[in-house]
């Protein structure tokens, strides 16, 4: 009898493999790291620079045939009984690959070439091309460029792609298909193509299985003609894309003939493992920034969200999302650049880390105490406002302000960002009962936590398990599998998130309420009414860029 | 042939005598230290807190003996030909005497009673009694109020006389006379008792020889009683208190017939040694705060000015002050509040000083290049705005911000602080045609010096003398002994202050006048349009108090 399936995360610098009972219980899990990790140029090669991230494919394929046989093995179960598989990955971290599958890094010609390699979600090189594609977008007045928050990220599909076409063509000439890593390791397992829709709808705005041509040429030709790269059939999130075929039951040693879901992105497998299958509950996964995910039944424009798809996370669902682009990026900002020496050492004698250090002198602080608000845009603004050329702002600043006073005031400017996003959809009708944590900072800061559910003057759940997205895939792999009949379904049956719940403290919601009203007006005013924020960056771009021409003259 | 005079500057923590000949050559020099230095509470009793700062008399007097003799001594002349003694000290600081002039604190009775002592111009532990004098002093709409500025300091004088009235009845109640230390040397050097104009106007409300006593009365009729308390003829500022008596003459090695002049305050001083005695010619004083002091013909009426006293400053004027609370005080908040590790090390490995690091990195910097800007009112404003409730802001900030950004934005704000306050006395018809800079900072940080030059877009003066005050009572003590018609005369002869001086750069200037009008925007936005600042300080006063309860119940 088929009694569990097997979910596998494919994470930045790490695969997790977790093995799931069919009523949600996690029998065994194994991770593995990538050998090449990171890269910032081809292996053995020199540094393309800090703004390269890129991976090698023959790293996935390695762990996969690691760590589950021993996940299998350390749950003790027959491979005879997986009742499917599926994986997850970051996105949008994409490959060019020969017409049969094979990635031109591992063609020698292309071997030494950079750009002939995987390009993970964070490589930000193609920031010039996202600018260039951004202007052009806003010139011709996009009519799908709103639903993608106004700004055409550096981490999306195209910008990537126009970055190989521009340098380097011979690799952009060669590559017969352009593939989110996911879908080609799904590939790999299956002998099928497939492209999961999310990747697809997310990160290069595809609507109604339609790619945007006309905008594609206006900038360059040759990237529209890239468009017929990108083929295969878009399968739905609950779908199976096959079955292990020979080969991939050799990378995971399960047999030949088990079904395989298409690929998920990560954020979304995490929100399943969540439990969350509804319209009303907001999933938030905070890390170096906040993603918010949101299922409605209807599509309703809402001010601010950087993505609206169709069945995009859960299939009979539109799946909204929306971002903070500098969550933990700006608390991380102000340990490197704004701590001072004698905190640094407190945590060093006490052996904690920083975080942990101003988290506990935080914590001592009642909400507005400090006398300090800030507006939470060291990265710009993704939302409501939707402008990256806005800038962070703190006020209330005093003789006596200590740095634990502007680290909470950090955490509090994160949590009002949140709000604005949750009162902009509910103004717009789509309704946020609740909230839902996950990543890398719910679990480990509590009061971070605290702050958000006085903030949102709701509770706010942070289930407990860390292994997540491998067992949302799990949950995903059963759906495929046709275990359950729907991904509610599944999610019923297998998710039992127990998490631990932070309620709002009256007290504090009342004097947040207050504060809120202030970072509105705040909000209103550097992002609506004075365009001071933008004209200050401005102003720095020309200085700085004189700065540098005066640097190379000498 | 009488041929130079003594000046003796009464610092804050110590002394210091120059001789100077009557055409202004410095011939001789001594300084030494209070014995006692700056005290929190009565000698060999426990401290009183942090807010004290008091003095014991007796160490004037000591340092006085040791140091004119010595500057004598050094400048190789011989006592019968000095002209004249004039000396300045602090103000307002003060100390309570018997009819007779002996300060209350060398009675035996008193020994023990830190309220005896002389409570040093920044003793704030009168803060409580300054709070209840400026709401009073606003619910009852003092007509003199606006001409300080609108708030009452704990350093001024009836502040610190209502704390003694309140705390050390019996002292009060002891005191036949309450003086300003410079007053109270005077009248040990010359037996006359007479009070320099300057401390009774700027300090205690004196308009026309007169008390506000109606104010005084409604706080508390002991406090006007006190009133009577305060007299002695109010002197000239380029005016003779008397000679030296014998007991004056032991105090400082001179003749018994030496012409003494009224007791001056410091800042004023210094502007005489710079040179300054015209209109125009503002003179700024740039320490842990800066106060600024302008001369003119008339009195107009100037938004945002702490002061103005006809004949205040110097006679036939209208001496106008004006101040920024917090300099040098913001430039060390952040370094101790906000300066990484990573830059103590570097400046402990290289053995500079934290400023000069941060100032070789901030000069690097174009202006507007970092995209930042900031109001400068980590203690408030006190000058257009008039707002103690306000605070300090910094926007702009990016994950790419660095802490020289910040350190340089900080000195720009400052500037434009300045800029702030030329710009009211020249729009209200008071001209301000150059500036020149003496004090803590000017001497040492030309980075400061070249932004204020750029943002002003005039010239900034630096007096190269170190000995400023001391060399500025010299010369008033040649206006008082006769020696020359005027002080403008005494200035023009003694003075010669060899000037560096800050040019402003075109293109520099050019940067600063946008952003000033970007910080013009936000002066007002701030600090007119909206209350946010003073909404958010009284929500953490009561969040405080509140914290304060807890921990009390605790």
């Amino acid at each position: 009898m088929k009694n569990y399936t097997v979910g596998v995360d494919f994470g930045t610098l790490s695969a997790r493999a977790a093995v799931v009972s069919l009523t949600g219980e996690l029998l065994g899990s194994c991770s593995a790291d990538y050998p090449h990790g990171v890269m910032s140029g081809a292996p053995g090669q020199p540094s393309q620079g800090p703004a390269w991230a890129l991976q090698h494919p023959e790293d996935y394929l390695q762990v996969l045939r690691q760590i589950v046989p021993e996940a299998l093995r350390q749950a003790g179960v027959s491979p005879q009984q997986a009742a499917g598989l599926a994986l997850d990955m970051t996105s949008c971290t994409v490959l060019p690959v020969t017409a049969d599958g094979t990635p031109l890094c591992r063609l020698e010609r292309f071997r030494s070439e950079p750009h002939a390699y995987v390009k993970l979600w964070k490589h930000h090189a193609a920031q010039p091309q996202a600018e260039r594609m951004t202007r052009l977008a806003r010139e011709r007045q996009e009519p799908w460029l709103p639903d993608y928050g106004g700004i055409i990220s550096s981490e999306w599909l195209f910008p990537k792609l126009a970055q190989i076409l521009e340098e380097a063509p011979e690799v952009y000439a060669a590559a017969d298909l352009f593939l989110e890593a996911g879908d080609w390791l799904v590939w790999q397992l299956t002998g099928a193509l497939g492209r999961g829709r999310c990747g697809a709808g997310y990160k290069a705005f595809c609507t109604e299985n339609e790619y945007p041509r006309d905008f594609l040429r206006a900038f360059d030709p040759r990237l529209e003609a890239g468009v017929s790269r990108l083929n295969g059939q878009l399968l739905p999130q609950d779908g199976r894309a096959g079955e292990l075929t020979a080969q991939g039951a050799a990378l995971t040693g399960l047999p030949i003939g088990t079904p395989v879901a298409a690929a998920h992105v990560d954020a979304h497998v995490s929100a399943a493992a969540a439990g969350v299958c509804t319209s009303g509950r907001m999933v938030m996964i905070m890390g170096t920034s906040a993603c918010h995910m949101l299922l409605h039944e209807e599509k309703i424009p809402v001010p601010g969200i950087c993505g609206v798809v169709k069945d995009g996370i859960l299939p009979g669902f539109y799946g909204y999302e929306a971002g903070q682009p500098a969550v933990g990026d700006c608390f991380q900002w102000f340990l490197e650049n704004a701590l001072p020496g004698s905190y640094e050492e407190e945590a060093k004698r006490r052996r904690i880390g920083l975080h942990a250090l101003l988290r506990e002198k935080a914590a001592r602080l009642l909400p507005g105490e400090s006398g300090l608000l800030a507006l939470d845009w060291w990265n710009g603004n993704r939302s409501v406002l939707n402008d990256a050329g806005l800038s962070g702002m703190l006020m209330g600043l005093t003789l006596h302000t200590r740095p634990e006073e502007i680290y909470r005031a950090l955490l509090e400017a994160t949590a009002f960002g949140t709000r604005k996003i949750i009162e902009s959809f509910r103004q717009s009708g789509v309704p946020v009962d609740s909230l839902t944590a996950l990543g890398g900072i719910p679990g480990k800061d509590p009061l971070a936590m605290q702050i958000c559910a006085d903030v949102l003057g709701m509770p706010v759940e942070v289930p407990e398990s860390t292994l997540s997205p491998a067992f949302g895939s799990a949950i995903f792999a059963a759906a495929a599998a046709g275990v359950y009949p729907s991904m509610t379904a599944a999610i019923g049956a297998m998710s039992h998130p127990h998490p631990v719940i932070y309620r709002p403290d009256p007290a504090s919601a009342a004097v947040y309420d207050q504060m809120y009203e202030e970072y509105s007006a705040l909000h209103d005013y550097f992002g609506r009414s004075s365009a001071a924020m933008k004209r200050l960056k401005e102003l720095a771009a020309r200085q700085r860029s004189q700065q540098r021409g005066e640097s190379t003259s000498c």
